[in-house]
C-alpha cells in the first residue's frame, strides 16, 4: 500500500493511494501516519478497511503532498554506503556502517522547496532509499530478523551542505541538518510491496541533467545488515527513519562541483517508490 | 521555577517544585512539560497560577522522577567545549563549536539506571549543562538575542561509549545514542532563576571518587554563542535540548581509563540545578 499525507504543513491528512489510482481518506482510521500508527497495527487496519470498501475517496485537487510520515523520532543516516560514492569523495571503503544523524525537523514534503542556507555555496543532493521502522528493534538476533522491523520504504533526498558538513569540524551533522534538508516521499510504500529492497534502481537529475543512477544492489551494507547493526547500539522505534546512503554523482564528487543555486530543480526517483521534485530557493 | 515530571516511564505528571519545598501538580494546566508547553506560554501560566495559589499539592512519595522535559525534538551536543577536556582527549582546541547529535530517545530520568550496552568495555560519563529551547531560533541576529530563546537549564549526563564513538567510524553519534545514555534533570530550572549560565560550578563523582569539577566559565563557546551559532545552520525548536560540553576528568582522559562497570554509581550536580545519581546495569 502507498500511504500519504495530504494538505498544508502541520495540517496534513492521512491518505491511501490505491492500486486503482484513487486517493482515499484515512482520517477516520487514524489522526496521522506516525510512529503510534505504525506501532499500533495501523497498516493492518488500513488493509482491512480497504478490503471492506469502507474508505471514503479524498479529493486531492490542489492539495500539497506532505512527507508520508509525521514527526520521526530520529533520522539515522548511513554514510559512504555505495563504493563509487566513497571513492568519489576520496574516502576509504568503510569496514562498518558510518552512522550519523540528521535533525528530524528537516523532513519536508517531496515537492516542497529546498532552502539554500544563508552563506551556503556548497549545497548538494543525495538520492537515498529511506527505511521507516514499524516495530521496536533492540539487540536483534540476526539480519534475517531485521526486515520484520521495517514498516516500509520511501524516496529520500539527504540534502547536504558540504562546507558545514566537512570543513567546520570532523562531525557531519551540522551540514546535514539545515532547514528543509530532508524531502521524503511522496509515498510510504509498505514493506509487503517491496519484494527486494536490494533490487531497486534509483536516480537523480538536476535541471534535467542526470547526476546519479545506480541500484540498491550496490549498497555496501544491505538494509537488513544496517537495521541489525544499528539495533546492537541504539534502539530503533516505530516511526524512526534510516537514510541508507547515496551512490556516486553528487556535486562534491563531480570535477566542476556544480553545487545547487537558487532556481535549480532536483528530480529524483526510486523504482516503485515514486518521484520527487524540488526547486531551490534562498533561506 | 523548577519544573519536574513525576511518575512511571511514559506516565509522568507535570509538577512544580516550589521555593517552599512543596511539590505542586501542574496537570490541570498542561498535559506535559514539552515543546508545546514551552512554546505556548506554559511557563507564564504556571507562574500566574502559583501566584494565585491555585496549584494543588502533589504527594511525591514513592514517585519516580522523570526527565523534566518530554520528547525533545532533537538533542544537539557540543563536543570539546572545555579546553582541559579537549587536551585530555588529545584533540585540538576547536576553532568553531563541534556539533553532533544524540538520539532524543536516550533521555531518561536523573535517578534511572544507566545501561551498559552489550559488548561495551568503554562506557564513560560526562557532566554537562543542558540548555532547553523555549522559542524558535532561526538565523538569530546576535549572541545577545540568543538567551531569549532559552527556556531553562538542567543537569545532563552525556553518557558515551568510547569504542562505538571513536573506533567504529569518524562519526560520534553511534557511541552517544545507546539506550538510557542521557539522564536529564531532576529539574528544568527556568532561565529567570539562572543569573549567569557562565557562572555555574559542575561536578561528577563515580563510586564517591570525584572525577570532574569545573565551572561553566571555562567553556570555550558560551551558551549565547552556541545558540546563536546553531541558529545560523539549523532551526532550534521549543523543546530541543543542547548539551554544552563536558570538562576534563572522563575515563577516556584518565591515565588508567576507569570505564564504568555494572554496579558503579555516578553522582553529578550543577549549582542551582540539582543533583543526579545513576547506577550502572547491564543492558
Amino acid at each position: 500500500m502507498k500511504l500519504m499525507r495530504m494538505g498544508p504543513v502541520g495540517q496534513e491528512r492521512p491518505a491511501l493511494l490505491g492500486a486503482d489510482g484513487v486517493l482515499r481518506d484515512l482520517s477516520g482510521l487514524t489522526p496521522d501516519i506516525d510512529g503510534a500508527f505504525l506501532a499500533g497495527g495501523g497498516v493492518e487496519r488500513v488493509r482491512a478497511a480497504l478490503a471492506a470498501g469502507s474508505l471514503p475517496p479524498l479529493d486531492g485537487t490542489g492539495l500539497r503532498t506532505g512527507a508520508p510520515l509525521a514527526r520521526p523520532g530520529k533520522v539515522v543516516c548511513i554514510g559512504l554506503n555505495y563504493r563509487d560514492h566513497a571513492e568519489e569523495t576520496g574516502a576509504a571503503i568503510p569496514p562498518r556502517p558510518v552512522v550519523f544523524m540528521k535533525d528530524p525537523g528537516t523532513v519536508v514534503g517531496p515537492y516542497d522547496p529546498v532552502l539554500i542556507p544563508r552563506g551556503s555555496v556548497k549545497t548538494d543532493w543525495e538520492v537515498e532509499l529511506a527505511v521507516v521502522i514499524g516495530r521496536r528493534a533492540r539487540y536483534l538476533d540476526s539480519p534475517a530478523e531485521a526486515l520484520e522491523a521495517v514498516a516500509g520504504y520511501a524516496v529520500s533526498n539527504d540534502v547536504s551542505e558540504r562546507e558545514f558538513q566537512l570543513e567546520y569540524s570532523g562531525q557531519w551533522d551540522l551540514g546535514k541538518s539545515c532547514e528543509s534538508f530532508n524531502p521524503l516521499g511522496p509515498w510510504l510504500v509498505t514493506a509487503d510491496e517491496v519484494a527486494d529492497p536490494q533490487d531497486l534502481g534509483l536516480a537523480l537529475s538536476v535541471n534535467g541533467t542526470e547526476r546519479q543512477r545506480s541500484g540498491t544492489k550496490n549498497m555496501i551494507f544491505t538494509v537488513a545488515h544496517i537495521v541489525h547493526y544499528l539495533s546492537q547500539y541504539l534502539v530503533l522505534e516505530p516511526g524512526d527513519v534510516i537514510n541508507t546512503g547515496t551512490p556516486a554523482g553528487v556535486a562534491l564528487g563531480l570535477p566542476d562541483h556544480p553545487y545547487l543555486r537558487p532556481g535549480d530543480v532536483m528530480e529524483l526517483s526510486i523504482d516503485g517508490l515514486g518521484s520527487q521534485r524540488q526547486t531551490l530557493v534562498p533561506a
